[in-house]
This record gives C-alpha cells, sequence and structure tokens, in this order.
C-alpha cells in the first residue's frame, strides 16, 4: 500500500489515538527492529482492543521493513499474525468478550461499499487496509502485531477455538489462511486426491497439512532443495518428495497430481510443474517472483489444466480456516522467540533457517523499556 | 498426432477398409484441395457408418492442410464437424438407427484404459485418434469429413436433436463444444454475470451465443478490429464492445467482468485482459500463440484471479451441449459452400472473410467424379 495523499500530522495522530503503546519498529532500510512508544487509538463503539501473547514472522515482515517493496512508511511496525486476548470492546461489539482468545490477519479495514466487500472478499477490496503500514480510513499509519495492544474493527477480528494455542495458531492468520482459502475455492485435497505443494517454508509446510487434513490420498512436496526430503517425509508426513532438479523425479511424477499448491516465490518457468498436473489439474500461484511468468498456452490447453492466483483470504474464510484447523489439529511448526531476538531472527529468516515459523512471544518479553 | 510406428502398407489398409468412398483432400503442402477416392472399413460391430450431409470447415483443417504443425500426413482429407444420417449400424449398437440425425467431432477414438477415458475425458486422453490426420488404433490413418461417408465407433458419435439445422449445427461439434466445456466447467455466464469473449471468429461468435443463453446479464466482445464493433452489436446481440487498442475503453471496463472467453491465437500479453476481470474472475483460454504468454503473478494473485486452458470437449459434454443448443436455439453463423467452391473458401478463412464458419454442402456436391 503506497501512502496515501491523506496524511495526518503528529498532533491530529495524537488526538485520534491518545493511547500509549509498545512495539518493534524498523526506522530506515537497514530493517533493524527496536523498541518504540507507538499511539493506538481509543476503543472505539465497534472496536476490540487486544492484549498480544504472540506475534508470527512473516516473510512479508522483512521484505516492508527492508524497504524490499519501495512502499515503507517509517517507523514500520511489523506483524499480521497476531494472536491475544480481548481486554475491552466498544459498545456495539456483541460478538466478543474480554478474555476471548482472537486474532487479528493481514488486514484490519476495507471499503466496505464495493462489490468484493458486499461479497465478504474483502481481501479483494482495493480500498484495503493492511494490518501495517497502511493508512486506514482515518488517515493514522496501521501498526501491525509487534506491539503490545492493537485496536481493531470487531469486523476484522477472528476467535481462535479452544483447541488451537495461541503460539502455532498466530501463523495460521496469514501463512494458513492464504493456502487454506485457494485449496478450498479450488477443491485441492478433496478425499482421495494427489496434492502436490512447492515450497517448503511458512507457507508450504501448513499446505501439506491441510492437504492432510482435507483427506487427500496423497501428498507431495516438491522442492529444489534436496535437504527437505526427509524433512517432507519425516517431520511433516508427507507421502512423496520430489526434487525439481532431477529430471527422472519429475518425469516419474508427471501427469499424477490433482492439484499443486505453488509457494515458491523465484521466477521459474511454470512448465515442468504443470506437466505434474493430471487432466483438469489446477495450480494454485500463491507466490509472486519478480518477473513475469513463462506459461505456454498449450501446456494449459492440453490437459485443460488451469492457473489460480490467490492473495490472502476473506475474514469468513479466516474463520472458516481457524475452525478447520482446530478440529483437525492443523497448527504450523514455530519456534518461539523472544522480542530481543528479533533481529537475529531476521537474518535466519532472510536464509531460510527457521523450521517454519517465528513466532514472537510478545506477551512475555516485549517491555515498554 | 504424429504419425507413430506402426504404419499400414496399401495393400493392409485395402483389406482392413475395403469400401470406397469419395474425399476431398490435400495432397502436399499448397493444401489444395481435390477428390480423391478414399478406403473407409466396413461396419464393424460397435460402428455406424454415416452419410455426411454437411461439414464444417475449422480452422484447425486450414493449419493442417498446409502443414503449419509439420504433422500432416498425406493424402490429408480433413473435416471434424460431420453431420449426416445413419446409414447402417453394427450388431452392439443399441442406441442408433438408420436414418438418426448424427454427428462426428473432432475425435474418433481414445485408449479407453486410462484415467481421463474413465473419467468420460477422452478428449484429454493421451492417445486420442483425431477424426483426420491421425492414426486410428489399428494403425489406419483418419480422414475427416470432406467425404461422402464415414464410419466411426458409436461411442464417438453424437445425436443431432430435430430442432437443429445440420448445416448450421456441424460447426457446434467443434467450435461449439470447444467453448461450451470449459463455460460449463467454469461457471462462466451463469445468470446475472458479465462475460468478455475475446475475438470474433468461428469460436468467438459461438461463446456469444451460448453466454447469452446462459443467462448473462452482460455479453461484451473484445478486439482489436474496429469493424467488428457493428457486428458484434448487431448481428450477434452483444451488449458492449470493447476496442482492445483504445486504452479508454478498457479502461473503463477493467474489473467488470466475471469471466473472459480468449479465443485469440495472437501472442499477445494477457495483463491488460486479466485487468477486465473481476476479483476471482476466470479467464479460459482457447487459442495457441507461438510464443509463450507473458503473465505476472501479480496480475493473477492481486485479485485472485485464474486461466483455465481448455481443448475440445468430450462426447458427453459434446452431446449435453448439442442438447442445449436445440433447447436455445443456439447454432453457428453459416456460409454454406458446395464442394467445388472448397479451396475459394480456405482462401477466405485465411483472411478471416468469413462469417463466421463454412460448411461444405457435402450430401449434395461431394460427388464420386
Amino acid at each position: 500500500m503506497a501512502p496515501t495523499a491523506t496524511t495526518t500530522t503528529a498532533a491530529a495522530e495524537q488526538q485520534q489515538h491518545p493511547r500509549k503503546a509498545v512495539g518493534l519498529a524498523a526506522h530506515d532500510a537497514s530493517g533493524h527492529l527496536s523498541p518504540i512508544r507507538i499511539p493506538r487509538r481509543n476503543t472505539g463503539d465497534d472496536d476490540v482492543a487486544i492484549k498480544v501473547l504472540y506475534c508470527g514472522i512473516c516473510h512479508s515482515d522483512l521484505h516492508t521493513i527492508k524497504n524490499d517493496w519501495k512502499n515503507a512508511i517509517y517507523p514500520v511496525v511489523p506483524g499480521h499474525e497476531i494472536a491475544g486476548v480481548v481486554k475491552e470492546v466498544g459498545k456495539n461489539v456483541a460478538g466478543f468478550a474480554a478474555g476471548d482468545r482472537v486474532g487479528v490477519g493481514c488486514m484490519v479495514n476495507a471499503c466496505r461499499a464495493c462489490e468484493s466487500c458486499e461479497d465478504g472478499a474483502e481481501n479483494y477490496c482495493a480500498r484495503v487496509v493492511l494490518t501495517y503500514n497502511s493508512r486506514d480510513r482515518d488517515g493514522a499509519v496501521t501498526r501491525g502485531g509487534y506491539s503490545d495492544l492493537v485496536v481493531a474493527d470487531a469486523r476484522f477480528v477472528v476467535r481462535f477455538p479452544d483447541a488451537l494455542p495461541l503460539d502455532a495458531a498466530a501463523p495460521l492468520l496469514c501463512a494458513g489462511a492464504t493456502v487454506y482459502a485457494p485449496m478450498r475455492r479450488h477443491g485441492l485435497g478433496a478425499p482421495g486426491s494427489h496434492v502436490g505443494v512447492i515450497g517448503l517454508g511458512g507457507l508450504g509446510h501448513v499446505a501439506v497439512k491441510f492437504a492432510r487434513a482435507f483427506g487427500a490420498a496423497k501428498v507431495t512436496v516438491i522442492s529444489t532443495s534436496p535437504g527437505k526430503r526427509e524433512e517432507a517425509l519425516e517431520r511433516l508426513g508427507a507421502d512423496a518428495f520430489v526434487l525439481s532438479t532431477d529430471a527422472a523425479e519429475m518425469k516419474a511424477a508427471a501427469g499424477t497430481m490433482h492439484g499443486i499448491v505453488n509457494t515458491a516465490s523465484a521466477a521459474a518457468s511454470l512448465h515442468p510443474y504443470l506437466a505434474l498436473l493430471k487432466p483438469h489439474g489446477k495450480m494454485i500461484l500463491l507466490g509472486i517472483p519478480d518477473k513475469p511468468l513463462q506459461v505456454s498456452a498449450f501446456a494449459l490447453i492440453g490437459g485443460g489444466k488451469t492457473i489460480a492466483g490467490s492473495c490472502m483470504a476473506s475474514i469468513s474464510e479466516t474463520q472458516e480456516m481457524l475452525d478447520f484447523a482446530a478440529e483437525h489439529g492443523v497448527a504450523a511448526d514455530v519456534e518461539v522467540i523472544g522480542a530481543g531476538e528479533v533481529n537475529a531472527a531476521m537474518e535466519r529468516l532472510a536464509k531460510g533457517y527457521v523450521r517454519y515459523r517465528f513466532v514472537i512471544d510478545v506477551g512475555n518479553t516485549l517491555k515498554a523499556d
């Protein structure tokens, strides 16, 4: 989200957001995070104030604090995998009460008037307000969940079922929702099907778990890293592993998959992967490479195959995902860190040294000073 | 279909295919068509022998006789939009009887054992036998409907409902089925929706008709040719026309379409067309450009959009399409020609001078000498 013409002065923001909170902020493209006092708004009539307990570290947090996408509005307080408990609710809020275990994901507002909003697909609203580094409708820059307090409109708050642990469930709000929604929409993982998952990172490892929970007959991880083979099979319970740089393995798997969740963000040709699909197979595209994808029309037409993009998930899809995850015991594999370890975690994330999601223990380790 | 290692000698073919028929054949890459005597097999136990009355001229006929795809097995007798009446049936054939109005489309055989065949998706069988210029399972080269007689397995024969005129319905067997099947599968043209059709040729004009018959609220033709505007609106009853080279028109139509049927075969970037789709919109890809398509992942991910390839249709989809077309009064706009005019028609087709399909009056004009 680029900043809009509407900006607020510090004084105006202080008036609208008089409450003080603590956050971890990056101040420049070094991306170094340090504690900062940040303003939060009072709990409005439609709002839920949330004491943050855990916040996942998404790869997009890293991109944003480093200004990789040239849209950082410093200071940036990242975090859109927010889990906590309700502190208080506004007078119009019927669905939540103090003490409830709740979460906030990738977005905190939308226009509420367009066709996407009316269809309950706020994630595709052209004026969606992202949870951090975005401009809310009051002009204030949004600040995310690397913070002890967030205040959000109740329409953008979801509930964690009791069965989900908040630390391991926090990453479901972005990584989980992002894979769950298109897998459901496009029928991936229906009982008896064979699902491929390209890339075994934050999104990929959850996609493997959802595919299994949906009842897939076979789940195959496809990766460029030989080292992921054992992880995929032993740790995540995938049924098979295909090394995408091994022509023989790719050939053996050709034409066997009903669907593929493609979480890779490298700009590779899709042809070899499309060849893995059966006729009428579907590839869900989640990663955004820098360069345009090369797609031979014949690779799609010959087998009646589909490529479907997807971005985040609607609020109702996110809640459905959490309910499903609780019922089927799906959560992320996480490494919980203290707030003081966040810069070291970012360095490891940049190198891919995490299995599979860092989660900041905000509740116990993020202090005012 | 490239020729396989299995070839038949002329003598063997004569033994297996002792019946004589008349066809129009191209003998080299000039593509010039002239009458020829061709062998046809006797009516087998599972076969239907059909007296051909009409055969549509598909653009792929032109590509094949000119050897554009480097796979011509001369002499080529083209034609896969075949309409006629049953002459006789084999003893195992229960569904057809002499005098029935029937058709044969793009394929005449398949392996009958693979998953696609078992799923009733013979069009995606890796060993599908195309209606002409292909090798049948007995090794004989298939010859198409520019001929007074065809003999085909009953499983690959469809029935024309009485309401459909055979001349205008013949092109439905390729052009109609090719657009109908993916529109149905992917929900294009559902009541109230806005459907775009890129390209107003043989496929495109039928797509407009099917979209209207499905109950689309709005059908928009998108074309690079300003001259198609009046045709689209006046002749075909489209609701709107967008000149794709006019940035203002494209911008005005952005984000308005639920689905697009893309019949263009030029290798253009898909971005401007994907921008016409609403969130969750779907583009059906039917044309095969020579070069890979350029697709920005963001153009798909940002709106949760889909590109779906499709090739021909299964036999059951083809029959369903004919029944639907009869019920809703859908047929192709055709120019019926005599067999003697076929070479002139091919020249006009190459230049796009046909509104919208030539159909050869085989029954009245294709004679033995």
